[in-house]
């Protein structure tokens, strides 16, 4: 099956691979972006987001919240006095969505299907708002192979739990298969972004995804298991031997989604251990709290360059 | 590949089929619930868990907190004077968790790969704890394939989006299948609770679970679309001629994972639409939220009756 798409880049071809929004949409009178609590009735949605350039989502709200915080400060944007930043998809209870200036900060939770949600209501937001060329970008958490704790992973492409290119879903009973490519422009872009003085690495490769973290991540301690250790470090290495740099829960989907709408997308993982040298994340909380600031450092940087502030 | 279990069913034979626990855990020192902020070794799992006779979830937290606030006040569980609910799974930020006497209240967001993080780390616990017959209930909500909204859809089984009973993810690089079954007494006993003053019908039926909420649920108002309104149709008709009453996307994994760990399980959802009249959710928000509801009034029904309590 081939699959047709919102696609959001003026630039595109609009050819058969990647022609025209979904038809049926202009045939809704409201349509009620349920798990961010946003409709195109009762709101303005021009008004509110046409100005977004930047959408960063993560798993977890609180690290999406520090991270508006963040880049509230870092882009100088200044709320109006007696005003606080309000999590605008609070209503849904799902998702943590915040705006600041050209910046949307939202978490996604874990897993495909849960961004996947996210990101079909954001790929429509940023259509009815009529948002001119967004930047996706995943800041996420991950395991390396191969990779010690701490390092920023950028995603060159993403793969499966069975090695393939592909984001899969049954779509009417027969599995639809998207690509799942991210831009190389953009990955070599927030790798040039290193500064001399970082104390972490900047690396990139295949970004493997999973649907479970435990045997899906060969790892030996979930609640199943069923195979040995060295049956384990057998296949991290075979990822290793064919250029995967990490190991998530949700790039396929973010690949795939952005490409099918012709966003340009980028991840940025760090990772919080090295998989080739065990399973546990036993590090302490106050340093993985740092670690997980790392990916945000990165895209900031990068945000900053593009709205040209030093 | 055939599974092995972590097996919580002292009446198990602990056959081929269900055999044992996860014989890699024993060789931890510490085993850290990383989701669930939890660990073995700087805890007392066993004096805080093990009188768990009922574990709860459901996909908001929000709505998990509504069920522990109202199960305290069915069982007649009263805090110690000067203390309140804590959200024991708060450090992660990921899950909610709480705990009132013999009942868990958590949250697990949204799809598969959230439920099944949350299901490995929840079936250790138990394990650790020395939780005897522990039941696990799913309270969610659901699109209704022929049913009303409001009505409670009680699952008999789960199957995935390709119609097959069964849920897979790969496991080093292999796709491994699991059964997903459900108890079928648990079910007819959970029917068995409708009072004749009930606003709402219970049913039951097979519950389709799907990785994606628009196109792998045959909406018309996703992101995407590359189908017919007739397309859409058809295939709904086939899931209810096939016996499906409703979708929804946690059930396989539920299923799955409480089958291969030999706990008795149970899935009540809310249907908040009906499907075969529609894709969006406009039901008002007051609306919803009495809905919502209703499968924990049907799970306090149970848990009463199960401590004896009138």
């Amino acid at each position: 099956m081939k699959c047709k798409c919102a696609c959001l880049n003026p630039n595109s071809d609009e050819n058969e691979e990647n022609p025209t929004k979904n038809q049926h949409l202009s045939k809704l009178k409201n349509d009620y972006l349920y798990h961010i609590a946003l409709d195109t009735e009762t709101m303005n949605l021009v008004d509110a987001f046409a100005d977004t350039k930047f959408v960063c989502m993560g798993g977890s709200p609180t690290r999406m919240y520090a991270f508006a915080k963040l880049i509230m400060q870092e882009i100088g944007y200044h709320l109006p006095f007696g005003t606080k930043l309000l999590d605008i998809s609070e209503k849904a209870d799902r998702f943590a969505m915040y705006k600041v200036g050209p910046v949307i900060s939202v978490s996604h939770g874990m897993g495909c299907p849960s961004i996947g949600i996210l990101l079909n209501e954001l790929i429509k937001l940023m259509y009815y708002a009529k948002c001119k060329n967004p930047v996706f970008f995943r800041l996420g958490t991950c395991g390396g192979i191969g990779h010690k704790a701490g390092t920023l992973i950028v995603s060159e492409d993403a793969c499966n739990g069975l090695l393939k290119k592909e984001y899969s879903i049954p779509v009417l009973g027969k599995v639809l298969n998207r690509p799942t490519e991210l831009d190389k422009q953009l990955c070599d872009e927030l790798k040039s972004l290193s500064q001399a003085d970082d104390d972490f690495q900047i690396v990139s490769g295949t970004t493997m995804c999973t649907d479970d973290f435990y045997e899906g991540q060969a790892r030996l301690d979930g609640a199943f298991c069923n195979y040995t250790e060295e049956d384990k470090m057998n296949f991290l290495k075979l990822l290793q031997s064919k250029g995967v740099s990490n190991i998530e829960m949700e790039a396929t989907t973010f690949a795939a989604f952005t490409q099918a709408a012709g966003i340009k997308a980028g991840i940025i993982c760090v990772a919080l251990l090295n998989r080739l040298e065990g399973d546990q994340i036993s590090t302490p909380k106050d340093v993985l709290t740092e670690w997980q600031i790392r990916p945000q450092i990165l895209v900031t940087r990068y945000i900053k360059k593009n709205l040209e502030i030093k």
